[in-house]
């Protein structure tokens, strides 16, 4: 069932938020040796990278950045938010990232798991957002469809976007984390499962794969929360941006799958001195969440750029009176897809 | 979170399609024994069961099922229906039931699984069908919600049914089960889920719990196909039972949880005899989904009883046309929440 995938049809694109990169590298060479990669260093990063010798890579940094996007743009690619500039300068169709501070994780077996594979394979096969299988992934090897499922919806749709899981530091946010700080998580959950249509969830950025033909202008770096910082816990760009590709991925009608592959996330920063920052990350997935379940886009709305205009346009009617965060926002994607839909026909080399 | 139990608020209910129900009992009795336990005779079932001793249960058998519902009624308890005589007769507010060629599975450590306290705690926490959690059933121990998960969600909503499932031999249909004759499933998937809101699924009766008192007249032995027979995948009786009790929990704001825990089924039967009689399984399910997707309750239907009367009234209107099936299906719905209301306010014993 699962559409055979050649190794240059994958970009591994990874946001450096540290300067040295060798023990993540190192860690992840025998899965990343055979992909490009393309690193991104977070322009307010000032140290230079240190990188181990042996990779297929492109390092875009702050001038990168500057000539690609020029100054008529609002987006700003600092933080968390650096990956995304690599998104954009990708020209391959599969996008596979993971945060800096992640290494390969073991199965419940002891086994390295190749997270690429098995995000290539989740993108690969079909997704069945319409009818909930209780056997999970009905591609998986060993599975199938349960007694009940609908024939006519057991060919699924495409898969566009592919979200993994953590090991060790589950990702919370801060509130949970400080409230538990001695939580590891261990368990492995040997399973993925289409998300349904019409369901919301928070989609985090740490660790993912999509189909960057299908969606890739539907993962936007837009939302900045103010007193943002270099944590996890502080950003929610990741959460407003899986809000969005979900619904343009129901609209679509494409798949979102959970689960595996799973890495190891390791510790970092301090939960509760971020609790200390007015985090305006719960108040805002309060307001955010009724209207991403009410949005509907038009049916004229055929592609990812499409559908982030539409989206865009509706953020600036209904939250934009809300909160200026908001409409900074809707102006934003806007932005990114005008940046998107330029970027696509120029090709540019890093460090040029 | 969890809320407490007594044992003796729970009933475990067994359909006895099979005689000899000794080394089913013994596999069971680690966890049975501290449970009153209903045993439903099927009807068409002729020899004597043979039940071990040392068990606090209840046998209901033809004469008890002729008593109590008499002949004004289109129920039929034959078959695997013989359990829903068992949750009409029941006065407890929790049900288990499992089917008699069901063992206790191990979980991945090797260690046998209590499937019903696994069950009572699916039914005694919270479901959150309103927004996903990529980390599963956040109440479970070492899990929480997702950075992004709503707080004003967290505190999710009651949990009416726990569907588990099956180790050796899937739940599949016959079709499937025939192209796969050697399949068996030991993939072990550590998780609880809730199923989202407005999201079918294929609800299997072989392994499931419900809150009787929440939703127990709507798990209904109404559909019955031609030529159904005492194999589970020439039945649609709970896959219907269960579209129905998923729209009914929607509608009242109630939770549906998949996932743990599993029971080991054994095989038993031919599927490639069972595909040479005509199925109507696969057409059914066809013509009955985008019923049930449509399928809205209105505002004043507050009770089981009265949703199971609204979808019945749905069913012959828009279903009945299509194939007598459906009007039989709606009148036997009818038929039951009748029947429910008056076994509710009487009480019987077995064999009296």
């Amino acid at each position: 069932m699962s559409i055979p995938v050649k190794d240059d049809e994958i970009d591994i694109v990874i946001g450096a938020l540290h300067a040295d990169l060798t023990s993540f590298m190192n860690a992840w060479r025998p899965i990343f040796t055979r992909f490009h990669l393309i690193i991104v260093k977070d322009p307010d990063l000032k140290e230079e990278l240190r990188i181990p010798e042996g990779f297929n890579l492109d390092v875009y940094k702050k001038p990168d950045i500057d000539h690609v996007v020029g100054t008529s743009t609002s987006i700003i690619f600092s933080g968390y938010s650096c990956r995304y500039f690599g998104y954009l300068v990708s020209r391959k169709k599969y996008i596979v990232s993971v945060d800096d501070d992640c290494l390969p994780a073991k199965d419940n077996k002891g086994f390295l798991v190749d997270a690429v594979a098995q995000h290539i394979t989740n993108l690969t096969t079909p997704a069945t957002p319409f009818f909930f299988n209780t056997l999970y992934d009905p591609f998986t090897e060993g599975a199938d469809f349960v007694r009940g499922y609908p024939f006519s919806l057991r060919s699924g749709v495409t898969c566009a976007l592919s979200c993994g899981l953590w090991h060790n530091l589950a990702d919370y946010d801060a509130p949970t984390q400080a409230l538990k700080p001695e939580e590891r998580n261990s368990r492995y959950v040997d399973a993925v499962l289409t998300v349904p249509a019409k369901t919301l969830m928070p989609i985090s950025g740490i660790n993912i794969a999509f189909n960057r033909d299908a969606v890739g202008p539907a993962l936007l770096p837009c939302l900045r929360l103010a007193g943002e910082g270099k944590f996890r816990w502080e950003t929610m760009e990741d959460i407003w941006s899986g809000m969005c590709v979900k619904v343009i991925c129901d609209h679509l009608g494409l798949g979102v799958k959970t689960g595996l592959p799973y890495v190891w996330r390791n510790d970092r920063g301090d939960a509760i001195a971020s609790l200390r920052k007015e985090w305006e990350g719960v108040k805002m997935m309060e307001e955010v969440v009724p209207f991403f379940q009410l949005v509907r886009l038009p049916q004229e709305a055929t592609t990812a750029e499409d559908c982030v205009v539409e989206v865009a346009n509706a953020v600036k009617e209904k939250l934009g009176p809300k909160d200026p965060m908001f409409a900074r926002t809707a102006k934003a994607m806007l932005d990114w897809v005008k940046l998107w839909k330029s970027v696509g026909v120029s090709s540019y080399s890093p460090g040029a």
